[in-house]
């Protein structure tokens, strides 16, 4: 598999940089029959657009998207989908400050010592910018799994810099430009933005995500966990520097009589595992949460070295993201789905002719 | 690929169940020449082995590994390293009370619902006894790593319920059953888990993986990443439940002038990035850290469901780790030096011809 | 994928050498609940045995497989199904005369500039000894064919040297050394090979494989077809120098009114493709024909060079199939049913919520 | 790995329908600062091009290639690169005649029966138009082989119908419509063709590949062999029914005296293996030969069925091309150089490090 593919039957193929003609990405593996149009795929990247509030970059981007193959008729054929959507607002002259610097904290470095090319238009393929295809991607995934199997993915911003968000309700998530699940707290938040774009600095995120109605027995015991590959999916997202599911890194100081979600006839009586026992779902809700960084572009001065070596100073003047977080909400869900499509296509294929003994635990939803 | 494989160019594949005859594993892809012996797999496969101390499951095996292919004359061939362990000291009667019930916390649940089989017999393939194939296929990475580029890997427990253990140095880790950095700690650790066990309970754990002297260049900026690999790697391991790289969940409130780790002609200031930037090694060392959940068999009566779905308790009375995270730990480091085996071949495939433009930055660690 | 993987969903992982202590291999995504025991494999592994007769090697090796996990109470439990076959014949003497010389025609030369390594022990991995593991794999794969849709695959030695052999009955195959699929012939085969031996040489031959049963629909239009995986399965069998299915290179001077297959609501009225039409099958039988190239190890003095460098001659004396072609048809058999299990996991992975339009052609079976 | 990507490292991915708005692929792997530009892919697109002569289908495409990712510069940087191609000529109006009908010997009932799809617009993505991707991507191949390592791949039409075209030389086979390597036989091809047209029919041929150059040691001896992967390739190519590789099916009947290609430290004698032994490259010339089954869309009128199952005639009036085979030259080319290139960087990553103990067969070439 190569590093621009993920996935073993829902398989998505990426490509394109943030200063160059176009993204696009290939969609591999699904099934035939699925109504779908641009506009299913454009509704999903709307929610990640630049430029949908002040408090995102000011890059402005359609990201009009053109389905270019595997649909007939309003249907998939279950071929390979090929998208594509053109780059339009490209500024590499605010780059050429930084042409020979190298951003602490970002890829511009790493990429280069590894290529022998240096790219400095907007970080090339390490940009953010990638994360369309995902998204689009994603949408696939999403209309299937909900008309398939009835499985809701959503997600929401569960932490601002040092401002946690208490989760209040989803109607609240796509009423304001943070995906916050609070209306309480937007006020904060923008403040809170404000001032720190302001001030020429950035900050982190906490990202939760929850997929609910998943049917129990996907993924696999060793090394097709279902968890593993939603570790892998969202730690690939870029900004990402951690990955919990379920109670995660609080579990370390449970007890196990606290951890392990006791069962009654009536189902789980708690989710300390997030939906995933031994690395198969258990029907219970998938619940992942993420860490991103701040980013590493920011107007700040700070000391690193150029092109020949040497010590120098970087400020970062372009149009950049204050909060990666602030739009990672639609990205994560995203490849939580490509994850979950992947492994429904993978369980009924092997699995397809299996009858539990016994149906048992109702699959009921723990708050 | 299929789930009981995982690596593209080293690429390890696994068998074996906790109560079935042995377990065995092929490691593919290990370049020719490398001098190897089943003692040097041997050697790593005994710091993991249970019933080293009081602390762990008292099973009894000797985890005699047997090499049955791939070495010629004390030297890797570069075909399929074939391997096997024998399991010596099943004891399916321990079982029996349990065969019915499903544990809080366990698989078995799970995978009764996904292949609809019931093997009661210690958790069937969801046995965390399959690490030790992981831990071989570690050993060869580790080897050839660290011969060919330097690499030293290392990890350590950092922390055991509720007690944080500070790092002290890497001489203690050896020197204790708990793989403790710190040999101020180990009376107290010794303590909490008598006290633990003696009460049926179990505990979570933090452990902490370090890679020295990984070079410049490793992994993708897109899904190839090196830290995604890790993060999937490291969730793949039994009862693991987060993951983080460098700052990891702190990066959520740091600032980006805080988190981006600024670069002079003597190498980066700090190390809040863990040795990867956009997916990429950076030069700095690998910082990986991992919660694990405390062990769902417990002798504390819980609240489940049996095999028809009636409510009942169960008490798990066999031989279990009271607090798996304290084997994790030469685990994690075998899953890290097989990504980055897998990485670095990758790495030197596609970029063989590459010199960067000029030399910079020294990896200089940064503590 | 690595180079001792093959297979999507079914997947089958191989290891060991000619001369080392032992073959084994791993199964990985058999579906659960299929009845099997080592009997299953054993039977399959009777077929491609050495020693059976005088007209291959004299090789003496019972080849007796044990299963080392994947099953339970004799049935399949969808984990990864590993075996194990011991050598029990090694004799390495055998290769002391020509221990540094390279056999015209024999891997040894490319194996040894490939890995720097000499073993000169039976060829090391490139030993055809290997094909024991895709035998072992394919039993599996038959057996659930099958039971799960009454596919069945049969082979048979269709010229041996250049002795054409005309198919007369399926009968006749088990009842020769030769898998003749006419008596009448078998003498005439015994002769020729008796005469060959004799004169230290050694000749190739032709094997024929058909699938009966194969449900329209398995395989891709584009990379994914079923006649390309096809080929690559047969080609990667040792000695195999050409592939074809269905009408296969008479399709070069036939006209498009003649090669394309009729249909009526009652079948095809001929089967020039073979059982598959732009990659899917198409309900007919499957065809499959390779071609095996003649031994390279023969008595006959021959020209080479040795690990020097220097102009010498060699000749083969240890323990030799005269005609690899012989024991080929349960191994060509085994990589078809791997190949058609692989596509048949793939299809209904993918199209299991698919119902033709009209179900309208008999796949009737053409002679 | 999914069905519309192929390469473990070298891979190429692919999407795009006959009769849809574009094509396009995605060439991941590639090593960075190979110079690149749309120049390189047209060159060999416009050698598939169709329409260059009455002899092939008069659809009129510019088959203008755009790049959109991976090259910046100038030259590749080591990330995904795609490609576009938007078809101009579709006339599915076409199709209308036989939009319920199915061709004998075409993919459009294995197709249907698979997807639940009628596409009837020029077979959908069964079409060989997707053949352009394997040349886009097979020119970036070529171009690197050669530039790094020297290799020449090149291919020519050696049988049409029943006449067999001799080699004469390579200077030949860009100087007429066939990629005849035969000048004096060129004539009677077009008369041969100008008949097969005005018959309505269709007819195969032969093509057959070389490299040149390829070094000892590509390939692997089990699975991962390169005369697999190279059979695969070709029987992946839409038509193609059979494939050889050096002596092919003539080996059947040859003595292994006859057979193995003696060696002498001038190089080898002979090269009945064609360029591979033991699954790995010899050094010599790579020689392959594929069959093409005659075009299954001709006018002549042919029994058949139509969707809803009732016997009927079929004739196919479109544009189409008499014999595939004329334009499969470069396409043949194409897959041979993904294959290789894919081998040469997989090769690399394992053995590197390999130093054979002595060089000793030039890699002389034998006519």
């Amino acid at each position: 598999m190569s590093g621009n593919s993920f996935g073993v039957l829902y398989c998505v193929t990426s490509f394109g940089e943030s200063h160059g003609p176009a993204y696009g990405g290939v969609v591999d593996g699904c099934p035939p029959g699925l109504e779908l149009s641009a506009a299913d795929l454009q509704r999903e990247l709307d929610r990640r657009k630049p430029g949908s509030s002040r408090h995102v970059t000011q890059r402005r981007e359609s990201d009009a998207v053109e389905i270019l193959s595997g649909v007939y008729e309003g249907r998939t054929t279950g071929t390979a989908i090929g998208f594509l959507v053109r780059n339009e607002d490209q500024r590499p002259k605010d780059y050429s400050a930084i042409a020979d610097k190298f951003r602490p904290g970002h890829a511009d470095y790493t990429y280069w010592q590894k290529y022998g090319v240096r790219d400095a238009r907007g970080g090339g393929r390490a940009s953010a910018r990638e994360t369309l295809v995902r998204v689009a991607a994603g949408a696939i995934a999403k209309k299937w799994l909900r008309q398939r199997y009835g499985v809701v993915i959503r997600g929401y911003l569960a932490q601002l810099g040092s401002i946690e968000i208490p989760f209040k309700n989803w109607e609240a998530v796509d009423a304001n430009p943070f995906f916050s699940p609070n209306d309480a707290v937007v006020k904060k938040l923008e403040a809170f933005m404000d001032e720190l774009r302001a001030s020429g600095d950035s900050c982190g995120a906490r990202v939760n995500v929850i997929a609910e109605n998943v049917p129990v027995g996907w993924g696999e015991p060793v090394y097709g966990r279902l968890d593993a590959d939603i570790a892998w999916a969202m730690m690939s997202i870029n900004a990402v520097k951690g990955v919990e599911i379920g109670a995660g890194f609080n579990s370390i100081a449970q007890k196990g009589s606290e951890h392990g979600d006791e069962m009654t006839p009536d189902g789980f009586l708690s989710n300390n595992n997030g939906g995933v026992l031994g690395g198969i779902s258990s029907g219970q809700d998938i619940a992942v949460s993420l860490a991103l960084k701040p980013t590493s572009s920011i107007r700040l001065p700070r000391r690193t070295i150029d092109t020949r070596g040497a010590a120098t100073t970087v400020e970062t003047t372009g149009r950049h993201d204050p909060c990666v977080g602030i739009r990672a909400t639609p990205i994560a869900e995203a490849m939580l789905a490509c994850v979950l499509m992947d492994h429904a296509l993978r369980h009924r294929a092997q699995c397809a002719d299996v009858t539990p003994p016994t149906k048992v635990v109702k699959a009921k939803k723990i708050n």
